[in-house]
């Protein structure tokens, strides 16, 4: 069987792969020549598409195919085109790309459907530049923060000054935002990230949510002292009590569905060979599909810390640092990725998205849904990421079946 | 009751702190005009305290108090004189100062002996300046690696420059080695270092032995990946693999009795919030009195290391970088020193020593005995080191009474 879309497919990511500030590695960054590049090839696939184009205020590129009649809300496809430093090919621009391939087979059969169909390619999903994500997609939702535009790169240049730079007005920004009326849904095809498909063998998943995300720093504080001369039941060792903590995230987190828990950094003071630590500091990474499973959760590990401590009389200190909502896909939209996945012939397997996607910004103004596709062992944000042909294929496949049988809600 | 020699010997302890090369701490190194002034004054109570004097050829100060007729063989007492950086007054300096004060006691009653006594203030113990330990006493054992004349300081200076510029002569090193004839015994009054006669409320102790040690190098290597998209159970996290063996250290070595175990450096790779660690390495700084459960723990620790590995599908490597055999204080020489606390009328308690010191160097040329002085709250190796005056006094006392008593093992 040939694989007709899913080589146009992985041949455009490669098209855009080449669009980098660094020949040897992917980067591409918010507000930068290489945007503009990928902007403009990203704009003539989608006028090849018979998508009206243009740019809106924050950089996005959006292409519009018309429905039954001009002007009708739309369904929104899309995923970003900014890459993080030494990125993958896939992340971002697979959805981007496939999206305008199922336009492009909608127009190449000519067929109009009974509401428009928007492909957005959001001009910064990852945050690189300037330390603040999905700033596209909180400007197409509303939510963009003009205190942003203040914020320096690396080099010392405001957001403001490279929006101008890049031709852009930021004082449009505001307009850049969409109404919910003119939107149906929101629904992204990206690469799962994660190793859940490939485990399972199955090409495509749908999304059940996009989990919410808390960042804890804890300190433990005990005593340091001298290798040899304390004895075991004298000691204040900060980090056997961090090793129980370390553990007790992992275990909690193991039992929890949908839940994942991260020990990622983790500093040992004085961290001499021969003293016995006095002090660690950890962050905890703790993600869960549901909020309420995230926040009990947290609220658990907080009190198992500090009962760890209080245990070893020793002090801990654990401050959330972060708090992000989960976005869950919604049932209805749900339902039709489901049936689409089913139409091809694969079993339907929803999985929580453990990664931030724009659909967490694109929630404020419309219902959203997800299609992953599976990824190399998981590997993401690294140039080993990989989609096989066959999976890009089967992924346009999927999302031209919802496209083509989609219903807004109020039609069901 | 008035402290006499506990006054003299923490003046002196204070008037020996106020020689450093830096006016706001205390750091005496070796070979520098530090150590030459900090000789002299010990040589200069020496004499008061009838004693013949003379640096040998490492730098170490040797006073010697006749016994009833000239050239038997020494008694030896001693202790260091250098320090670590920002170090404590009394580690080192109170066992010299001691044992200066015990002979002039003895000289002041004009009592002469059986035996010689020679107290030696080594030039070298903690190996600050060339990064090896126990400089002196190990010319004075006979063990120096001459190899070791040509290590740089942190100033590039080799150490045979550094003993020419303060006057000695390198060649003549292996003339500071005595004969095992010449030496009854060497016995070392040292303060604790830990807190274990604080905790049972006794002035001093003796020792039974001065620990072995292993250090082990251990890296851990499993699969960084995305704090948010890897399931729990798909996870290679090398830190939850790490936290399992730092606390398999601990309960090991909670287990044994004289033995101690600590994970004080550990490092984590990536090292980023969001992202599983992917590789880990710690040290294991385990001790032990005796030099088979010493072993033995360790192999059983690097058995379980590789079990939590195998276990968790991740790979360990473990290496010992560092080994250093017990040195057991001998039995009839600690006999002697139980009892000379009993006649202060403590009660005899036995510790083992898990802070290396110059006896571990000097075994090789005669028995070894400590005696341990208590310590406030185990603190060494740091301005806050301290004992009382009254302590100073009893470990005076036990010294001095350990001395008029001793029989050589001979006599026994």
């Amino acid at each position: 069987m040939p694989h007709e879309i899913g080589e146009k497919i992985c041949g455009r990511v490669e098209e855009l792969a080449a669009i980098s500030e660094d020949p040897a590695k992917l980067t591409r960054i918010f507000l930068t020549p290489e945007q503009r590049r990928a902007s403009e090839l990203v704009m003539s696939w989608m006028q090849a598409a018979a998508m009206a184009t243009r740019l809106d205020a924050i950089g996005n590129v959006i292409g519009r195919y018309e429905g039954a009649w001009p002007g009708l809300p739309a369904l929104v496809l899309g995923s970003h085109l900014d890459t993080v430093r030494d990125a993958g090919k896939y992340d971002g621009m697979l959805g981007v790309v496939t999206a305008i391939a199922c336009v492009e087979a909608l127009a190449s059969e000519g067929m109009r459907l009974p509401f428009a169909i928007e492909v957005i390619g959001f001009a910064d999903e990852e945050g690189v530049r300037f330390g603040t994500t999905m700033l596209g997609s909180r400007a197409v939702a509303g939510t963009f923060d003009p205190d942003c535009l203040g914020r320096r790169d690396a080099d010392g240049f405001s957001m403001a000054e490279a929006l101008r730079t890049f031709g852009l007005d930021p004082g449009g920004i505001a307009a850049a935002a969409r109404r919910r009326t003119d939107i149906l849904a929101y629904v992204e095809l990206h690469i799962e990230q994660g190793p859940v498909l490939e485990t399972l063998g199955l090409p495509v998943g749908f999304v059940t949510s996009i989990s919410g995300a808390n960042r804890v720093e804890v300190t433990i504080t005990g005593e340091a002292g001298h290798a040899g001369t304390v004895p075991m039941a004298e000691r204040k060792d900060a980090l056997t009590a961090a090793a129980q903590c370390v553990l007790a995230v992992e275990s909690r987190c193991r039992a929890e569905p949908d839940c994942v828990g991260t020990v990622g950094s983790l500093q040992v003071s004085p961290g001499a060979i021969n003293v016995i630590p006095g002090q660690v500091r950890f962050s905890i990474d703790l993600r869960a599909a549901e909020d309420a499973r995230r926040r009990r959760v947290t609220a658990q590990l907080l009190a198992e810390i500090a009962a760890v401590a209080a245990d070893r009389k020793l002090r801990a200190e654990s401050r959330v640092i972060h708090e992000l909502a989960a976005a869950p896909c919604v049932p209805w939209l749900v339902a039709q990725v489901e049936r689409a996945i089913l139409a091809e012939g694969i079993a339907p397997f929803g999985l929580s998205s453990g990664a931030g996607h724009d659909g967490m910004a694109m929630m404020e103004i419309a219902d959203i849904g997800m299609i992953f596709v599976r990824c190399a062992r998981g590997i993401s944000h690294h140039p080993d990421e990989s989609v096989t042909v066959e999976d890009a294929e089967i992924g346009a496949r999927v999302l031209l079946c919802f496209i083509k049988d989609f219903e807004p809600k109020g039609a069901l």
